[in-house]
């Protein structure tokens, strides 16, 4: 709820959108009309800002103009027409393309194209070798959330403090905005890590609903026993992780309540119920065998942390 | 917070243990003193209850005794001094050793051994013959969650809904009792539901520590980002899942905010990034691989539900 930038990734700020009328009116073009680009856009016109718009596809730039956005005729001309340029587009290469002709002297740009932490960086140099700053993003939302800040949306920032800080308070219109450093990199890698965790998380929802699915389980009932299983086990879960982390290269771990040990012995149990539903156990099964590595490693005595490790030793 | 026993599946009762003074003393036997036997004993004697215990292997009694509890020279004899016989021993063969040449007529057996579905309905099946009522429970919670209704574990309980009725006050008293239904089996099937889910989840946040582990993020920021996410996304994505299944044979379920084809476009970014970090994608892979398999096999407009479906296909 803070307005004050933080350019420490220790305690990434928040900045939100200010109340109405707080602001004033402020200019950004947007490259990009997409789902995610089209939410953008109407968040900031609805907010009264001026946006000009290009898209590869020009059809979708006409319901925006309806709302008051000035089209571009050509990607060059929408990074001419304001300091504040604003990226959303398919893929990396789609980034390359867009700015071939565009003059970035001056400019602040801002890409919230998805991306790897690599290409962020990548962007990162050739904005400061083009006299540009810039400042990567990684949007923790889909396009139904942009604009409503009850959904809880945001966006990761990352690369020049002093952009973010020149932008901060239009960038948080359409969701909260957190930035994460200096290095142009970590927004997405946050981004990723969020996006891969739930990913996991997803698989294991997949799996559990899959076990239920032929038996008299009342879905609703199941459902909520579910999420508030998994919201209370990711609290857990996570603190331990980062405790453990914290003391990996210390203190010895064992006799944790639930060691690897212990967790393998358990999963047989897993195993043979998929069996006797009829479930594939192919989404439990990595993550399993990552366990019995590391319990064949002597690891048996440690908690999940040793995991990590041991799925980044080369 | 009610005490009114359920035999619904469809909204399980939860049961918790009476406020000090509230509940009068109660007898039974108690067979295991593993780490969550003994937590399981120290709570009932703490409550006031009388406990008769018995261990393979005797010394693991003689603290509990130090606190009154009554140990028992043989199993059957544990079993013959009381009406309510809590087993919770190693695995499933175990349960068959410890009870061979117990009496079992009239008894009310609470098997909170780590089972299976099926193990569970072998038992109730086998308590039937022998003249005894059969409850199967499985637990939610780590041994030091036991007795500390704030920590929020609980217990599913499936079988007898008249032993649950007869007994739940003292089985509320080490975690919350929730009794899921008649078929023997749902205890079981719940436990190994949500430990799946679980288990995902935690080889999500594996992943997600992983990518971040060399570069310079704060952990104790990232991980509170980290939980905030899952938590927020478990709830949105078990709520989709619900509402899709109870559909599944019905209506069209495309153009969702986040369809099958977007996750799988979005997954090459997850690949690339964890290969920049030096992280083995192994634990995400076969999710992405599901996903590929029903977008390949035309789903890409639905969500995550028909993954449910593929997993369960024979």
């Amino acid at each position: 709820m803070t307005n004050t930038p933080s350019v420490s990734a220790s305690s990434p700020a928040v900045a939100r959108a200010a109340e109405p009328g707080e602001h004033r009116p402020r200019s950004l073009s947007l490259l990009g009309l997409g789902a995610m680009g089209t939410a953008l856009a109407r968040t900031w016109l609805a907010a009264g800002h001026r946006v000009t718009v290009w898209n590869r596809t020009p059809a979708r730039a006409e319901p925006l103009r309806a709302l008051g956005a000035t089209v571009a005729g050509s990607a060059a001309e929408a990074v001419a027409a304001n300091d504040l340029v604003v990226l959303c587009l398919l893929d990396d290469a789609s980034v390359g393309e867009t700015l071939a002709g565009a003059e970035l002297a001056g400019r602040d740009l801002v890409n919230l194209t998805t991306s790897t932490p690599a290409d962020a960086r990548v962007w990162a140099d050739r904005a400061q070798a083009a006299g540009a700053r810039f400042l990567d993003g990684g949007i923790m939302a889909v396009p139904p959330m942009i604009g409503v800040p009850e959904a809880g949306g945001y966006v990761f920032y990352s690369g020049s403090a002093e952009l973010f800080a020149a932008h901060q308070e239009i960038l948080a219109v359409p969701a909260g905005a957190r930035y994460v450093g200096e290095d142009a990199g970590l927004a997405a890698l946050h981004d990723v890590a969020l996006l891969s965790a739930m990913s996991g998380m997803f698989a294991g929802i997949t799996h559990a609903f899959a076990l239920v699915r032929e038996a008299d389980v009342d879905l609703g009932g199941f459902s909520g026993l579910l999420a508030d299983w998994l919201v209370a086990m990711a609290r857990v879960a996570v603190t331990e992780d980062q405790h453990a982390q914290k003391a990996e290269q210390g203190e010895d771990q064992g006799d944790v309540a639930s060691n690897l040990a212990m967790q393998v012995a358990g999963n047989a149990t897993l195993l043979r119920t998929a069996e006797q539903q009829g479930v594939s156990a192919e989404l439990l099964t990595p993550y399993m065998e990552l366990m019995e590595r590391a319990v064949a490693e002597g690891h048996g005595d440690r908690d999940g942390s040793v995991l990590v490790e041991l799925l980044t030793a080369h």
